[in-house]
């Protein structure tokens, strides 16, 4: 890059969109959810730009846009060169200040505030280089998972190379067909609309109640035939037991996996989950919020998880989702990252192909979310075809929003906002 | 109580006190904390007020302060009678909102936040009931910790009574004598003068640099001499065979416990740690940065510490913390509570009464963390005789500070802070 790049403004903005108002994303725990996110501009000297981002439901994005605040002492007034020349220093900077630590540490709000400014950063950085970063491995924070995974092992151990799959795309499964809230009507439209459209992989959303799970996981089988692949999610819902009880009534409709059965914290709850499903065939997946590589690391320890879903904005930037791959290459656990949301599968898509190219070169149970919502309000959106993410082009991260999206859906001041309250149809 | 008592308004506070002036509070991970508190203030209809806090170090105290705002909508306009009449129902309804738990769940900010708003709560009940509060086991929301615990269980099990006990207070461990930016001669005159008030059980910081805490942990085992107890620290500084080996060299020094060897996340790193360190007979200790009772869950599964550490203002408040002493007394543990800090003595010295009296009934390995700071900022102040914690008498908490220290170290505006701004003694 061209002389020192000096970051001299961060500006952060609640940006929520109404989406219960028509139960898209509703699941068994997260029942009205307003997608929304905390949304990053950083600004150069030089007049370049980065984007970044975290998702949220709603509510709350006021506390993470605080934290950013919180944040922004960090990164402006250093320069770019600063702070990717020791990335791995900026990353151990932001989230283990002396202070700041004790307000997490790296989970909760302080860890999405601090994906979405570190998502800005790379952003900045790939816009800035016009190409994809080296140096991967320097950028992660090794701290409290040398047992697991040695920058040595990362150097050395999974990588492999295999070009030619970027044309053909990275296979997707779907979610958009059956959100808990949806009526079995529009489930069977969706699913038949999606079926055209040549997707093989549909995810089910269940854990209210059981009698409609079997109902809904009957129809979505016969909808999509025996040859096509179900997963369940139950969003939390249930205590260890209960889970295994549960899942076990819904084992008769072939789920690959089962997401999310219980807390996720529960490190060992999962592995005594995944021990007593692995004779019925499925297989535990969990991550969306799994707040950091210390957590998945044990998740793999444990043979808790079969699938590991990563998510480009919980855990921290993509420093922490390289700990996160490459520990999952070296347990043989498949890398099936979460998305939907508000940006996700903009970001994700880059993870997903670094995963591909550099780390496992395998597509071997592996598949990425994808969830058909608000794309258009990004200036980078995904490209799906034959039920496939196809690799970005443009520079950068694919974090930019479209500036109008982002005035008319600020929080609570856009003019849809304003609109909503003015009619009463929405709780603000 | 006597008729409805409707919450009518919550008021929240930054209040920050300059420790790091004077390395009040230091250690190897926070080197420079400025102790600080999240303070609420809930009022009701009737004039009867009830007071919370969370503790904090100093920077991103305001992101706390904004998850209290986000969560007093839950608060206010209700009645005591609706929350406490179904204690678990509000719980959840704080914990598990379905936009906000997003940005955790149970963790970090809104967790900090959820005990601030209900520390509250509980102190303006026992203020208003004018004694200690009954149907404990009804307020705890036993969701993910059922495979551990059941509510039948925490009924039936490990309840007895002693009450003898309250006269003679429950016993101390200091760790005002050895923060890790201490002077070695401020250490001597520290132990020194602790020795002269009956201390006998020393904690010391560790974890910066080994050469150092060596010649630390000599110097206090000298002057403290071989039958009183010394307690080690290192504030999650290491990796998990770092942690083995290091301790290994304080070994000499009989430490009791090595506390928070590693990130508080890792409970397999903690296990593993305990495993290696049982035939030198040091034990782990850890919890006051384990954010919800599902961790704690795995920790006692797991045989992964052998000291408990609840806190009071990090779990969700007196609810959480009784699931936490039930569980850790059906795991045979010890409940030694984290301390100090901004009134966490205050609030905890009701939690291990509760314990002694209600759960364990046993003093056996059990002391509770006590440090001389910042206790004359609270109207019912912690009372040390013997090196004993002295049972409260006011009615309450004891959460409730001094309108005038609140008032002078509120951040930024207080006068304390306008102050050092001015003379540029100390960063803001």
């Amino acid at each position: 890059m061209a002389g020192a790049t000096t970051i001299v403004q961060l500006r952060v903005s609640d940006v929520r969109f109404p989406t219960s108002l028509e139960q898209h994303g509703s699941d068994a725990m997260h029942t009205e959810p307003d997608y929304s996110v905390a949304y990053v501009v950083i600004e150069t000297d030089g007049g370049h730009e980065g984007y970044g981002l975290t998702f949220t439901l709603g509510k709350g994005t006021e506390v993470v846009v605080c934290a950013v605040e919180a944040l922004s002492a960090f990164v402006v007034g250093r320069t770019l060169q600063e702070i990717v020349g020791d990335f791995r220093a900026f990353y151990r900077l932001l989230t283990s200040d002396g202070q700041m630590r004790w307000i997490g540490p790296e989970k909760g709000v302080i860890q999405l505030a601090t994906a979405a400014v570190l998502n800005a950063v790379w952003d900045l950085w790939a816009r800035v280089e016009g190409k994809e970063p080296r140096k991967l491995v320097s950028c992660i924070d090794f701290r409290y998972i040398t047992d697991a995974l040695t920058e040595e092992e990362a150097l050395g151990g999974c990588f492999s190379s295999h070009e030619e799959m970027l044309r053909d795309g990275y296979p997707a499964y779907t979610t958009s067909c059956a959100w808990i809230g949806y009526s079995d009507q529009q489930l069977k439209e969706l699913c038949t609309k999606a079926l055209s459209h040549d997707w093989t992989r549909f995810k089910v959303k269940v854990g209210a109640d059981l009698q409609d799970d079997v109902r809904r996981c009957r129809l979505v089988r016969q909808m999509i035939g025996p040859d096509n692949t179900l997963m369940i999610d139950a969003n939390q819902r249930w205590d260890v037991q209960e889970a295994i009880t549960w899942v076990s009534h819904l084992a008769e409709f072939k789920p690959l996996w089962i997401e999310e059965p219980t807390s996720p914290d529960d490190i060992l709850g999962h592995a005594v989950i995944s021990k007593a499903l692995a004779p019925l065939g499925i297989g535990v997946a969990t991550g969306e919020q799994c707040h950091n590589r210390v957590m998945f690391k044990q998740l793999l320890q444990a043979s808790a998880l079969q699938f590991v879903q990563i998510d480009s904005c919980r855990l921290g930037s993509v420093n922490e989702n390289l700990a996160v791959i490459l520990m999952a290459c070296k347990f043989h656990v498949p890398v099936c990252p979460h998305a939907g949301g508000v940006g996700l599968c903009e970001l994700v898509r880059h993870l997903i192909l670094f995963d591909y190219i550099s780390v496992s070169a395998s597509l071997q149970n592996r598949m990425c979310e994808y969830v058909d919502h608000l794309h258009e309000h990004f200036k980078s959106p995904v490209v799906i075809r034959n039920a496939c993410y196809v690799p970005p082009k443009d520079p950068g991260y694919s974090t930019e929003m479209r500036e109008e999206s982002v005035r008319r859906y600020q929080y609570p001041q856009g003019e849809v906002w304003q609109t909503l309250q003015a009619t009463r149809g929405h709780r603000t």
